[in-house]
């Protein structure tokens, strides 16, 4: 199964979506195509991927030139479930079949010092930040921005990893000898009553539809709940982020899904980071929107229309990191919908999330106090 | 991927589903099944099946006893998705693994004359009925029965196959040389307005949850629409429905997903056929529904709770038979979902279905008249 081969050559007119990445995006990206018609093939250098059950799986790692090629044979479009995807190898597929989002979405998204740009490019307001180079670079950035101030790298970060919080003078040292060797970005500490996300696609024919603001609660760095719609968000909030989220999709080219958090900040709102791909954040659509952000990526990067972002009711998306209670008692609670990944549960793993909807918010209230007994839910 | 061999004994504590049969439910069934965490093995003879690439694939025939038994290792449970299975193979899956529905459910919902028994030991209405093992049997049947009326198979029938109606003493002669040489059954040719059916499940507890009637059109045999819930469905209409369902699922001591086809006639309702798995008449489930039958199905044979059979909204399905017109204009009106099988289009072939949904009934009719630009919808 896992490993078998690529059928060959398919004729043009393909129904076969290549996935770069065998997780659980790409486990729910294939979830929702199949019903559409289209067949799936992962490229995946790791063995039992969430993915894994779903499609061809080409297991190899992305700097493979002859994986590549095999990849990419007969394939209808290309598309990938996480940022870190090499550049180069995306370059390689995008010579011989479409490629979307299109690279220059994903060059941006992998790297925070080419989103902050980006933002400031757009007059999007987004914290104050500086490229860090050096050493010598790091203290005039303090001077410039101040204390606090987050140092970040500027690749491969994701879940909170990649940062710390500089907050006195002497903790600057030793987080410069931590991170170095990579590149860097300060960026000033920012005030903010709560993070809030876009999620948005834009089709092949350059529509675009936006669903409701989602609100993020993080632990440890890493997405706990997502509340959609968001409350609190007046019409001119939801104008705010859906022009914020519009600006980059038009700026990028980009094609499929993309995810920008937001800070709520006294001031308005701070774009914070995008993701060029379906994101944990929009996860809630699949059971609490008419057409899933999974879908309408699927639909997007295949040329069909885009489906409606409307809500169908309230929701709370709640990740499972680590291990999972029984299913038996999740599945229990009224309107929980559960999706888990295939995946060995491990400390500070997303090993799967719930979706709790209800027609009211009221009701969500009440089914949300049932699965706080079944799952920690401190902070939803 | 389609004929990969079984992955060898998987350790107690499965979470791997047998299905025998890889057609369009198998198919729903993985696609449902999956985000519970299941994994899926289908035994099925046929290559390119619309399962195939959900799962595992033991390609063999129902009777080939060494694939049965690669089959059945190491399987949590195992299911089937038509009712034309072998009973002896079952029985010999019974043997080293649970079978959900039990196969006392499948051997009634295989022929229909212990359909019309068991209805009638139930007290449930039904059309009048009489089993025909010969030429004489059928005239006796015909004397007690009169005309018209209904000859048909008793077993192997599914879509308006294996059934002629008799209007006139003439038609009897070339009727029965035509259907001869199997097991008979006639019935009294019954008035009704139309079709309902009522979806109902029950759990490895004994819980158990309906779903609210839905009315099917059929052409030519084969159901093209359902609608649901059903317009002018009584309470009374509701309660008789549910109890026919709750008896034949008690009776029957079955779990998972069982249908009932009902005639809403003059004098009430007559049971004409149950189908013991997931059900066509039940797919407008997957979007009208908080739960659909086919998540419903994994949960009763696994043992999990049953999830709600609420609607969501107001729903129409239409079955794509023969051949679909171009997905892009069928998911480009509002509120239609599709729903693909991977099956070569083939005049008479039902390769996929669009479930419609409205937040009201209004609604879904304006949506239907944009859906009837598109597809065929005559008596929709």
């Amino acid at each position: 199964m896992s490993s078998a081969p690529p059928a060959g050559p398919t004729p043009s007119g393909s129904n076969l979506i290549g996935v770069v990445g065998g997780g659980q995006l790409g486990r729910m990206l294939a979830l929702a195509g199949i019903p559409l018609g289209f067949r799936f093939r992962f490229l995946e250098p790791a063995s039992g991927c969430p993915a894994c059950d779903l499609g061809e799986v080409i297991r190899a790692d992305y700097h493979d030139a002859e994986a590549l090629a095999a990849f990419g044979r007969g394939l209808l479009v290309v598309t990938y479930e996480f940022e870190n995807v090499p550049a180069a190898a995306l370059e390689t597929l995008a010579a011989g079949v479409p490629v979307f989002p299109p690279p220059a979405s994903l060059a941006i998204g992998q790297d925070r010092l080419r989103e902050k740009e980006a933002f400031a490019r757009l007059g999007i307001p987004t914290a104050e930040f500086r490229a860090v180079d050096d050493r010598l670079g790091l203290d005039a950035a303090i001077q410039a921005i101040g204390l606090p101030a987050v140092l970040k790298t500027r690749q491969l970060g994701y879940d909170g990893k990649g940062q710390r919080v500089l907050r006195e003078p002497s903790e600057v040292g030793p987080a410069w000898e931590a991170m170095r060797g990579v590149p860097l970005l300060l960026e000033a500490f920012v005030k903010f009553r709560r993070e809030l996300s876009v999620v948005c696609v834009r089709g092949a024919q350059g529509g675009v539809v936006h669903y409701p603001l989602g609100e993020n609660v993080h632990q440890d760095g890493i997405l706990r709940t997502t509340r959609a719609p968001a409350a609190g968000v007046s019409d001119r909030m939801k104008k705010d982020a859906e022009a914020i989220g519009t600006a980059l999709l038009k700026d990028f080219g980009h094609v499929g899904v993309l995810a920008v958090e937001l800070f709520d900040a006294e001031a308005g709102f701070l774009a914070n980071e995008i993701a060029p791909r379906v994101h944990n954040s929009g996860h809630w659509t699949q059971d609490g929107a008419v057409t899933s952000q999974f879908e309408n990526h699927i639909r997007a990067i295949t040329g069909l229309p885009l489906g409606s972002p409307e809500v169908r009711g309230w929701s709370v998306m709640v990740n499972l990191v680590g291990d999972a209670p029984d299913p038996a008692r999740i599945v229990g609670v009224p309107g929980a919908h559960l999706h888990l990944y295939g995946k060995k549960p491990r400390p500070g793993r997303k090993i799967g999330h719930v979706n709790l909807v209800a027609p009211s918010p009221e009701g969500l209230e009440m089914r949300l106090a049932l699965l706080g007994e079944v799952l920690p839910l401190d902070r939803a």
